[in-house]
């Protein structure tokens, strides 16, 4: 196969391939993040895409282009996630085999979640390198294909039908936002966008942690790859406006917003375009669409994430105060708490504290409070009370 | 105005006007739950609707019939939820004027949510019934019209296109699964449906915690309601073929579930069909829908209710163990695990522990784990390497 860059038609071969196997996801006009960022956005769900991410897109253009013969052998892919999940449910749509390495150390959520789709897990390991070595002696010994996530011309324009549903859904469109990992997404989504709407503004966001120079860790795993690949990126520099960045703080912040507001489930580096909207940095003031690329993120993630998210707007309070230490008194204050109708979510009495009187207890306590200016009245009126509080979050 | 119950004609009426103000909402079938279930699980995601409940229909059916004159008197509503965000949000849609009284300690972040839809927000209380009589004592001064959630001809027929949409977006309907609170919904979807397709089967779903004999207490906010209005409860008697309930524990599970497989955020109130079936409690095995009638959880309450499912699923696993009490020991346990690649969300080191030799701390570990096979084996790991451990939750 000779690796070439996709044309409008091959990006419309897709879209008839994928009708009625992929979902045609739905954009929403989100009043909310339109107020905050001043321009109007509207949100391309494509977390509510079918295994959760855009990647059976690719996947299923790539694998259903096989001849039956091909077919026969099976595929195979290295993934500990979304790619893993979308082969392993095209493989099973078109009736082929698939074989899918995974690290050892994925979430058994994910892990059961491809399984569920059919596909044979191996879990090899530790990290990704030795998945893909293991793939290749897969392709060695069986003749499987090895679907790679972004480095093929079928998979970049089975990315590229959500350009094509994009110029029909928002006809007022003007700035196009997509995360940019391996480059599959992005480079599909603007080849079909540059041909439909050439004037449009289309803009690629990857996380600050994993480029050049970053911590090497950011919780958008999704996008999580040191650069785009050889083919994605000669795309990417052509069709591209801007490159921007954003760090894992307004990640969280954003997953937090449309979580809350949007009711939307959305993973790390389906949240990127709109932590770069929130942050100010994507110019323009017309119609803007992130591309929320997909949804899984895990359950034990999310949870730290929102909880962090809602620790900064003073929606919990943890502080430390102190109580007599005799019997009731810890009751006492609790009861208090109660009555201005305080709900305590974690209580944590420490016998010794340093620093504290012999008859003294210390008491740490986490508060869900309404905002900021809730937490400064708690801690004032604790004071009142007689119990000096010390604000640790 | 005479109550009386609406027609089918009453409903299409609703329809014409919802159209271009409501979403259609999606609906998509769920892979997961229809595996688990062991049916055809057809999602209605009615918590993607604007201000993320299925309340504006009925308040915009309602709103946008009024004559110039009342419309110049405004509308009032004692919501502390959805009711209150969907006048709120419909009053600025036709231009009419809105005062919203809402329970003083309703949460900061639907206080916000209503003001921005452009309402004046009355904080009163402490509890809802204060409220009401806030709003009549408003409707008595001022002229303006009160907007009742559900006792209304008008607000039923426009939680009825709800039904429309259904029987035109899932062909093979068989059984539609609605939450009960005040009735309204399930009365209109139930009276639009048994036009359209008289053969369904209708299920209402309450809490179990807000029917007589319940503890008066339920995760499902939006539908701890006593019991349904006199209006709506005759269409009920005659619509509905099972009214069935369920508790806060599988609320709960079917909360998580919708989040971590299909993306959604959806509120208690939202998620008692999903629960319901998941339960094992609705009859039948043809295509079920349940209607995800609203998104708005707190968001401090979702993670609450994430975390007690995760743990219920093993996936965290919270023990207390013990280590020398010297320098660097509890250091070396951490290190231990983490090259297990054992994720440790909470570490509680409590010095004085009763029962423990002198020469021992007690340590609380909070550990992120893949499921209850892998809480047994970090179990049995921790004593191997000399750290007896006691589960806790």
């Amino acid at each position: 196969m000779t690796v070439t860059v996709p044309e409008l038609t091959d990006i419309e071969a897709a879209r008839a391939r994928l009708d009625g196997v992929a979902r045609v996801t739905p954009v929403y006009r989100s009043e909310t993040l339109s107020r905050l960022v001043g321009r109007e956005v509207q949100l391309k769900a494509e977390n509510l895409q079918r295994t959760g991410s855009f990647k059976v897109r690719g996947a299923y253009n790539r694998i259903s282009s096989l001849s039956a013969e091909q077919r026969a052998a099976g595929v195979v892919a290295a993934s500990a996630g979304n790619h893993g999940q979308a082969v392993a449910w095209a493989a099973r749509e078109v009736g082929a085999r698939a074989r899918i390495y995974m690290p050892q150390d994925a979430p058994m959520a994910k892990v059961e979640a491809t399984q569920n789709y059919g596909a044979e897990i191996e879990l090899t390991g530790p990290a990704i390198e030795e998945c893909l070595d293991a793939a290749q002696d897969y392709v060695a010994e069986t003749g499987a294909m090895f679907v790679h996530p972004f480095e093929d011309p079928l998979v970049i324009a089975g990315q590229g039908t959500i350009g094509l549903e994009l110029a029909e859904q928002v006809p007022n469109l003007e700035t196009v936002i997509i995360p940019i990992g391996g480059g599959g997404l992005a480079s599909g989504i603007a080849l079909a966008l540059r041909s439909a709407k050439p004037c449009l503004r289309l803009v690629g966001v990857q996380a600050e942690g994993t480029l050049p120079g970053g911590s090497g860790y950011t919780i958008a795993d999704g996008i999580a790859v040191k650069k785009p690949g050889e083919l994605t990126m000669s795309i990417l520099e052509r069709v591209l406006d801007d490159f921007v960045s954003v760090g894992d703080e307004e990640i969280s912040d954003a997953i937090v917003v449309l979580l809350e507001r949007t009711k939307l489930v959305v993973e790390g580096a389906g949240a990127v375009g709109v932590a770069a909207l929130l942050a100010g940095k994507i110019p323009g003031d017309g119609c803007a669409v992130p591309v929320l690329s997909g949804g899984n993120i895990d359950a034990t993630l999310l949870i730290s994430v929102a909880r962090h998210g809602l620790a900064v707007g003073g929606r919990y309070l943890v502080l430390r105060t102190r109580v007599p230490d005799r019997p009731g008194e810890l009751a006492k204050l609790l009861t208090l708490l109660a009555e201005e109708r305080v709900n305590v979510v974690e209580v944590e009495h420490q016998r010794e504290t340093a620093g504290l009187p012999v008859a003294m207890t210390g008491v740490e306590l986490t508060l869900v409070t309404r905002d900021a200016v809730h937490c400064d009245e708690i801690v004032q009126t604790l004071g009142r009370w007689g119990y000096p509080a010390e604000r640790l979050g």
